[in-house]
């Protein structure tokens, strides 16, 4: 058997930072769901309630690619009480040639964190004002920090904003924001007085009710709702998708089972056939992006198995060419 | 974080040989799935047509183990070709209590080789007569010589019968079951006498359309088909399902899904509501076993996550207790 090369986390986080061949990476893995000829089959999602922890499995074949991913993503809610990530997991690349496994990296959700906030840059670069400076995050996890600094990539910003219901934790985020960015970074203690004026719109929380209204939304902003990946979660008034002048998704199929569409047809406010565009077909330029500059553009990210595929390939070139890890025939 | 065991498949042949303990760990798991607290969830599987390719994802949370296996099986129907084995694929055990990844088994389908036996040594231990002394099996693969070990470990064989398509490739591995049980094996080259005089037949093709026929069954035989696992599959006439006086199936959803019960009721030989029970209910006593001396018994199996669950804790026990494999934390 060929050998496996086992990659650990610190050398995944040097060999695959959040940076623009992550973005080109994930870009491309738009694209490629835009082509038709990805294979994404539904997320295995595991609950295990006596022990408040729940597993996610996604995969998706992605031609042209050499390997794909199979992605194992668990996340255990009493962790934090014990000094350990809710979320950790790993990456396994299988050939798509033979299925035989090739890569496995142990990235404790790195691979994921990056893929992740790569999507939300990738949205914005799409959707957002070409001329955006202000940006609002809600939430002051992991995703708020890497959202600002992948956004930061594709806008020239001024100021960034941090709302999060902790405001000691909006402060430490928004420090490690402005550290990270060097963009002068505040929290703002009303998440309506963040949300004004902003150009671009960041949600990243694990919400179940909306904490972004529509009333609170003026012409020219761009919303990018990342939190929802649950049939149980949303972030967004349902009336933001009613009042968006634009609405793309990562993947139809999964927003309605997951994301913010679940929940804006489940209060009525979108229908469940409506037309909405993936954001694949706006970057192919099949599917129009923002109308004008004083639209509203809005988009949800559930996350999808190609983007781990696509940042797994990216991760494993790295690898190969860097010597990383630990290569075993066990 | 804590460190990661990483075995190879060298040393979990050795570690987890198909043995009283592994057909123990597997009954364990059937009992478990009786029990209603088992949580395993749809199997995820994805078609890869244009590379000839295939993957499968299995898991179930059993309550009273330590860890939880995920596992990744590849099938590449070109390998052989290559000089590459078709399935192979590996098992991921995270811990039960903080979902952090523990252990990889890079077994390529040797814990899934043996768990699958065991199980059909513990599906004709509940059904068969016990004073059952020949066997055949049809089929020339790794599972007609694997079940057939098993089956000896549960039954005092005298005979066993080896019928498959291929009459070179049925010789071959007669000699080789000849070899690993002591038992006289001989291969048959009509499938009907193969089964005449037999005492339990166990299928193991990947056959999608019936081998095996009502009209060749006789009372007193036990018949388990272990090859369907999905839902172009199926190895049994469907008036077997019919014919027998006592049907089992591993798992009621996959069977219906993927088993021999989808041709069942497809074909309106079995209503789709049908009551049919559990081999785990079987063996806890709530559904009654082998009715006498002259029922036709018939017991098919899919493959389930929660059996991968226990070969993998039970491999997890015997590498710890080894000290095996590669302790990284990489």
């Amino acid at each position: 058997m060929p050998k496996v090369v086992l990659v650990g986390e610190r050398e995944l986080r040097d060999l695959v930072p959040l940076d623009r061949a992550a973005l080109d990476a994930v870009r491309g893995a738009f694209l490629a769901l835009a082509s038709g000829r990805v294979i994404m089959p539904p997320i295995l999602s595991m609950a295990m309630p006596e022990v408040h922890g729940e597993v996610d499995v996604k995969t998706a074949f992605v031609p042209g690619l050499d390997g794909f991913a199979v992605k194992i993503s668990p996340g255990f809610f009493d962790n934090p009480a014990r000094g350990l990530p809710s979320v950790n997991g790993l990456m396994v690349v299988l050939s798509a040639t033979t299925g035989l496994v090739e890569a496995v990296f142990l990235d404790n959700g790195w691979l994921t964190d990056v893929r992740t906030a790569a999507a939300g840059a990738v949205a914005a670069d799409a959707l957002a004002r070409p001329d955006a400076r202000i940006a609002t995050v809600f939430g002051a996890g992991t995703q708020a920090r890497l959202q600002m600094q992948a956004l930061a990539l594709v806008r020239d910003l001024d100021e960034i904003r941090v709302w999060a219901r902790d405001s000691v934790k909006a402060a430490a985020c928004a420090a490690d924001i402005e550290a990270a960015t060097g963009v002068r970074t505040r929290a703002v203690g009303e998440p309506r007085a963040a949300v004004s004026g902003a150009d671009i719109v960041v949600t990243t929380t694990p919400s179940s009710a909306p904490i972004l209204f529509a009333g609170w939304l003026a012409p020219g902003q761009h919303v990018t709702a990342m939190g929802s990946d649950a049939d149980t979660k949303c972030e967004l008034d349902p009336a933001i998708l009613a009042r968006a002048d634009r609405l793309v998704v990562d993947s139809l199929a999964q927003s309605r089972r997951l994301g913010e569409l679940r929940a804006g047809v489940a209060a009525g406010a979108i229908a469940a056939d409506a037309a909405v565009d993936e954001l694949g077909s706006v970057l192919a330029g099949t599917a129009p992006g923002r109308p004008g500059p004083d639209a509203v553009t809005v988009c949800d990210l559930t996350g999808t198995g190609a983007q781990d595929t696509a940042i797994a390939a990216l991760a494993r070139a790295r690898a190969d060419a860097a010597g990383a890890g630990l290569a075993t025939d066990l």
